[in-house]
């Protein structure tokens, strides 16, 4: 028997017609892209509603049909956050494209996507005009500015954004669409491999976003400001963009400025009270503060993610009386899977379960499922000890990449497989160890290139430190660090050998380090392994071979 | 184009199972029916898993079938949550009846919702044996104890709770239905005539679950302490046992005692920290505590609605350090609506307009929407100012009431006509000013009985009043006023009019007072304005008329 409920679809044109309803009036700023420097953009969730709907009449106009693919490479400005909601709630697909990748990459995702339209920032015409010739699908190229913007020389005819809104009349009813409605497709960073992609539906995205608002996950509310410093061009900026339209928030767009001084400005100016980002924004912000001092204004938590949080990191902002949220996310998972943030019985857990509990990415989200699987696909206890793969289920998980056959990357049963290692313990926490493919094998055993990194970014010398798995002869692998220091600072091995000494088991315990100028990182600024790994291929390890005594 | 996101149904299974997995080991605190002034029984949300699934397989040996109703009166207690889980998790319908109505409506509510098998607290045991010759459609009466509670003589077979428990195994997997399939049933009031039935669904409950534990709605989090007093048998006590489930928070169930003294030990002996109910029963806590003295504890929030909460009973918590969110709902809306938390301009709005907006009930949830409609079923303007019928569309609204025609109460665009009277302002918060059947129309124009109610409730003499429409020769209807008074008080007209003199147009002023000894009630706490309007009806108004001057 069906319940006798009103049928009504979750669709993202409810969100933002939310906001208008509820906190019309509610401030949205933004640095613009083609004038970063210059004033702030001021406008509000009802002017947003306006000019989305404007842009819906101009996308019919552009003949985008529902499904069709606009593509976008741009900062996260009120720009982009108008087509989020006027190409999705228009039923076509919103496919935001990291424009921090190589030309090819760039070129090779807008093909494989298929999309028609391609709205870009200013900023981003040089990537546009270099690549132009390899997207022949692409009907229209729109600059995100004024027609006084537009470059005088481009390979193909170029539309002004602001054109395209004001041609167009007020006068558009969002379609109710089918809530499993393809409404954005982002692909992965390639951090292990060519990126794939990802495609939301409008059911995954707001499901997505009510519980993301929840106290606790990212706990926002009306009286939040809400700096979303993860570009919109990668995962939806973790969905902020609709959780703010969901609870009325006021929203702050920081455009392409994202180095310390620049977010601590915003930050202080504007009264961001909430903010999520990668670790290495935030290291840009610390540093700032260290060298320029002054405080984080109303700031009062920030969900750290992408990669783990370095215990240091947590323990700079909570002096500032910050509170940092770690949390584990994937493109696959829209992407918040976890955060941390205490149970019900955290008043009574021993002082080092506490402690244990706050350095691990946290509790799944309602609404997901997490199991860990050892090498034959059996499902492996949850007691904080042992680890295997990371699988997940949720409704805001993909079932399948876009463009790649069912199956590829799921249990037999249909879980995702995350190529996460993790532990997960009795209370629900869960701990990444490694990515599957990072993991040092030594001798059999697995050693955790994360804990390794953590400990050394502790250290008063370093700056910043990478755990690389190196070909070994008598064990297949052992761990080597490849080291930032800080100016002026110096750091051998025998002193980083002591540092983690009494920290890790014996066996863990770095044979070498190698100070480097820079560590790489991806375009969604993680390390690099790949790189990294292809540069340390061929490391001579010292003549002098550490002494391991591993268990087994 | 479809997303390629995973299908999962929202489920309540789902609630329990993620509970179950994260905070397996939490507490739920329960008085027990049938030894209310007996120790607390205490379990977790792992044991009421357990407990559920061993329930959902003796359903089964019941032969309890898919879309079968299930039928509860009963407390709030563990065994009554243990219900929740295992009737709907298992597809049937857990159908919750208020045992606070006549045996005739009891009767007539299990008749028309067709029960096949009723489950009761020793409490009704003697209410079940007065109407079960009228229940010939019930298979199987289960009494909610062990078998040494049984009574000796019961007209029907008698089952026990506990035997049912005991006999069948843990082993159940729960059915991975359409999260359309209905979950529960629960009849309306029955203010303002016959109640009436709303058939949920899993997918209404859950999205009802995850809104209304945002941080603007109840806002409830793992580290909460939660108590429902609203019953369980009366729209799932708002949903606050899935939302328990759904955060992880420690459940405290008050079973039958709810005056003001057992209430308040609860709620300190065990840390609640946030609880919800209608006003009469928090004007019982707060007569205790004005007679016996003492605080409230770890209690932060408490969710008041049902009926307008008094302005001088939110004051009186606020003393307490207990904020009110007061909060609008209906059966037909699952039942949660709208809640009063302040906007993101809260800061620079002028203290008067704060004032105004502090008494509405509040903002729409995130997935409701509202609008107000004049006689004509035309839209008015969101001034604050114009008012009309409320209407409403909401995922977690009924589109059809069980059991009667389609279109029955709704507009010809199917928005569900709510009864009752309300404002909407700019930013969202919405003010009922009456129910339709209730408003007293003075030539022609309305006076809200509500806001009658709320001055007069702040008069140090007065206990509790009520506005009740009383024919009258010249203005078609005046308000009348039935008012009890406090110990040892004393009230009269002038008294009366002189103090509401000033704080209304003057027109509204009530032209009577009535002193009684006790205000009906309703059996779910409301004021009987049935029962009062039939007392009044032939009142005679006293031979000097009051001077009424309207307006048009
Ligand atoms: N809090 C965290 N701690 C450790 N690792 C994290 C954390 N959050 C995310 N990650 C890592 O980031 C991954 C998800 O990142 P993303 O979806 O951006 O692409 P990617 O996995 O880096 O790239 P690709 O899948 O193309 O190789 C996770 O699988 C995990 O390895
Ligand atoms: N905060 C509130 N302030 C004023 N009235 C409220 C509030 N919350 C709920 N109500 C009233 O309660 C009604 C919903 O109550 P419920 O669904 O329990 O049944 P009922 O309307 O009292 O009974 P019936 O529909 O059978 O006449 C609302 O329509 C409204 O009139
Ligand atoms: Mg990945
Ligand atoms: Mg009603």
């Amino acid at each position: 028997m069906q319940g006798l409920m009103m049928q009504l679809p979750l669709l993202i044109s409810g969100l933002i017609a939310h906001a208008d309803r509820n906190h019309g009036d509610i401030t949205i700023v933004s640095r613009l892209a083609e004038d970063p420097h210059g004033p702030l953009h001021r406008t509000t969730w009802r002017e947003t509603h306006r000019r989305a709907r404007q842009l819906a009449n101009a996308l019919a106009h552009l003949s985008v049909r529902q499904g069709d693919r606009v593509a976008t490479l741009a900062w996260n400005t009120h720009r982009h956050l108008e087509l989020y909601y006027a190409v999705a709630g228009s039923g076509a697909v919103c496919h935001t494209v990291n424009p921090r990748l190589f030309d090819d990459q760039i070129a090779w995702i807008l093909a494989h996507a298929d999309a028609q339209v391609l709205f870009f920032d200013a900023t981003f015409a040089d990537i546009v005009a270099r690549i132009a010739h390899k997207l022949p699908q692409v009907t229209h190229f729109v600059q995100m500015t004024g027609r006084e913007h537009l470059p005088a020389k481009f390979p193909r005819e170029l539309l002004a954004y602001e054109d395209l809104v004001h041609r167009h009349s007020e006068h558009y009813a969002w379609p109710q669409l089918d809530e499993n409605t393809a409404s954005s497709l982002c692909y992965t960073s390639g951090t292990t491999g060519n990126p794939k992609g990802v495609l939301y539906s409008h059911r995954s995205t707001v499901l997505h976003a009510y519980a993301c608002a929840l106290p606790d996950s990212f706990g926002i509310c009306a009286r939040d400001t809400v700096m979303p410093v993860v570009p919109m061009y990668h995962v939806n900026a973790w969905g902020l963009p609709y959780i703010a339209a969901l609870t009325g928030a006021r929203l702050v767009l920081p455009g392409p400025l994202l180095d310390g001084a620049s977010l601590h400005r915003l930050i202080v100016d504007e009264g961001v009270s909430f903010s999520n980002g990668v670790p290495t924004v935030w290291a840009g912000l610390l540093q700032h503060l260290a060298q320029q001092g002054g405080g984080l204004g109303r700031l009062r938590r920030l969900a750290i993610g992408g990669s783990a949080c370095p215990p240091a990191m947590a323990e700079s902002f909570a002096r500032h009386g910050v509170e940092v949220l770690r949390t584990w996310g994937m493109t696959e998972l829209s992407p918040i899977g976890t955060v941390n943030v205490p149970r019900a019985d955290e008043a009574t857990l021993a002082p080092e379960r506490r402690e244990v509990q706050g350095l691990t990415q946290g509790r799944p989200l309602p609404g997901v499922e997490l199991a860990i699987l050892d090498d034959d696909g059996q499902a492996l206890p949850h007691d904080g000890e042992s680890f295997g793969e990371l699988v997940v289920r949720a409704p805001w998980s993909l079932r399948q990449y876009y463009g790649r056959e069912e199956g590829d990357g799921f249990t037999a049963d249909g879980w995702f497989r995350t190529g996460d290692v993790a532990t997960i313990d009795a209370g629900g926490y869960m701990h990444i160890t490694d990515r599957a493919k990072d993991v040092i094998k030594s001798g059999g055993e697995w050693i955790s290139s994360i804990e390794l990194e953590n400990i050394l970014a502790s250290h008063p010398a370093v700056a910043e430190a990478a755990a690389v798995a190196v070909p070994h002869p008598k064990w297949d692998e052992r761990p080597l660090m490849a080291v930032v220091l800080k100016p002026g600072a110096g750091l051998d091995r025998n002193a980083m050998r002591a540092f983690y000494d009494g920290k890790i088991a014996h066996w863990w315990l770095p044979d070498d380090l190698v100070v480097v100028d820079e560590i790489p990182h991806t375009a969604t600024g993680k390390i690099n392994k790949l790189a990294l790994r292809e540069r340390f291929r061929t490391y001579r390890w010292q003549s002098q071979p550490v002494t391991v005594t591993q268990p087994r």
